[in-house]
């Protein structure tokens, strides 16, 4: 058992969940293992991590009678229906049951689509989370959103499926792509921006740590975002109302994904810029002192992040692909925006006289 | 207001709805509008349906700001992932956000894939059933179960997801083809044997009448088996147990449908079979008397009923299609007899020697 492994829970009643936290929580010879029921298991995967981590995960499953490994192509642009079709024939042919279990392996895109697999396979089989990536491991593996992309809209076709357990291994870290922990740090600088102001003056000052992939300033890192997404997540699971602050830049950030198509711009990318035009937003509605905008530019460049949207995406371009949100509510555009650091609002008054000034 | 009609309630806390039973339900000016909350409308349906029953739903659904018309072919061949990706092609176009209600006008097959669709659209949007095959009345439409068929088994792809209310018009009973009415006597009769036998008892009697598609019977017909069918769900509703002994006859209709092809042979002609089949096993241990099984042979014909398996299916295809339903859990097959007539029981002892010679 390693010494540095923190446990969260995800408190949703008959639905609550452990997250393990820690340095090899892969190479716990109990851990995984314990949250797979069955003899059978389909671990879904990608090209990339595979190669990195399967034998560790087979090794931590242990005996099983019918193992299955669906090996997807690494990206975005993947994260579809006909991708989602090949894992269930696979899964199909190889005679999974319904007491089988799913685990995911990678990042945001393979446990969103096999969230959605579990979620739709036989109606619903066991789910195991396994994020590799940062943005999957503060993010996309915790709160049970699963989905797939449509080519008109991000995440559009997808369920609310939550995995019984998630297994944050922070040795993955080591190997991620540079490009990839700085998408995952927008979503940590997220955290801090909409709910909790100390994480977020501690992240200013940790940075330099982070990027040097520094083990427990990492481990903490993860830790309060998931503890900060747990807690809004446990207040609301289905998006009444609350959850809809873990958006904050993200209907900026997924008009330039669906505008760029899906996997040209990083998640974490889009989000950033995302969320600097929301402060920039909050900002000039004064809600926030210009000096933070100021400020949270800065962190996202010293992060490796980028702080302005394609150059060939003009404010109509912007607006039109927006109107097409989710959170577009009998035509009227829902935005997160800071009405202090630290505390997100939700805003259904923004003109389009205010959008096309922040985009121009 | 008709004066015919009958309200029926199914108890899921949250997720209750009513079902409304009647003549011209459809034509009342409030009902369906009453559960459509939105300016937004998605309606699914085929084309053999939508030419007799779209202008009369058009009618009841009164001014909306979006209604988008999706008509599938007709036929359980069309009940596929690719069908379903139309759908959300047609509704992504049109560009119909989270408030939208997804109505499925037809039988079992656009009623299975429309809630389907709803389920995953934005991850869940509003979902009301209007049933017009006598099957989808007495058996799909109520209860939750979603999905589409994947070419290695039925349903293998779907979700539990409640509509927000079932309106049963009867008048659509008389424009339904002879082989489908007796198809979802099938599914009447079923209820009579797994939970009913005064029911079972007075389908003996009422047959003819039923044949004669008289409106009082079929009503009484419809309401008994939906007032049952909500009795099961609302104790079990994802399947845990007692649920399962609404599949009574469908691991070996399932094989059926799944060895001759989709749309070959009606679900309920398939059920019927399967029936009779596990009848015949029931009476063969001893549950129920063999006068039992010519009975129902003889009810099953008299309905139009097929009462034997296609010629070209051996014994050991059936054994090897029955092993990939999803009742079956670690190996063994869980079967639905009858305890007694009017009484279904879960076994899970059934030998291979003993399917083997209930098929030769």
């Amino acid at each position: 058992m390693s010494l540095l492994m923190h446990t969260l829970h995800v408190d949703l009643q008959e639905r609550s969940y452990p997250v393990y936290i820690g340095r090899d929580v892969l190479s716990d010879p109990q851990l995984l293992a314990r949250h797979v029921s069955g003899p059978q298991v389909v671990v879904v995967s990608n090209d990339t991590v595979a190669p990195l981590y399967m034998d560790k995960l087979r090794t931590a499953l242990g005996e099983r009678s019918l193992l299955t490994e669906v090996i997807l192509p690494d990206g975005e642009a993947y994260k579809t229906l006909d991708t989602l079709a090949s894992i269930f024939d696979q899964v199909m042919a190889a005679g999974h049951n319904r007491t089988t279990t799913f685990v995911a392996l990678g990042g945001g895109v393979v446990g969103d689509i096999t969230g959605f697999a579990a979620a739709c396979y036989q109606r619903g089989v066991n789910f195991v989370q396994v994020p590799t990536t940062l943005l999957a491991q503060v993010d996309s593996s915790v709160g049970g959103k699963t989905a797939v992309n449509h080519p008109m809209g991000k995440n559009m076709i997808g369920a609310f499926y939550q995995p019984r357990a998630v297994l944050i291994d922070t040795n993955s870290l080591q190997t991620l792509p540079r490009r990839e922990l700085a998408a995952g740090l927008a979503e940590v600088i997220k955290y801090g921006l909409i709910c909790d102001e100390p994480f977020y003056r501690w992240l200013q000052e940790q940075l330099p740590k982070l990027l040097a992939r520094e083990e427990a300033a990492l481990a903490e890192a993860i830790e309060r975002s998931c503890a900060n997404k747990a807690q809004v997540v446990a207040a609301d699971e289905r998006e009444g109302g609350l959850r809809a602050i873990l958006n904050l830049g993200h209907t900026f950030g997924h008009a330039i994904e669906t505008r760029q198509g899906y996997g040209q711009w990083l998640h974490g990318e889009a989000v950033a810029v995302g969320m600097l035009l929301a402060v920039e937003l909050s900002a000039r509605r004064g809600l926030v002192p210009a000096a933070e905008v100021a400020a949270l530019r800065e962190l996202l460049l010293a992060a490796g992040l980028p702080v302005q949207p394609p150059p060939d995406m003009s404010p109509e371009i912007f607006i039109e692909l927006m109107g097409r949100d989710k959170k577009v509510v009998d035509g009227r555009l829902r935005l997160i925006l800071l009405a202090a650091l630290g505390e997100a609002c939700i805003v259904d008054d923004v003109t389009p006289g205010e959008l096309q000034a922040l985009l121009t």
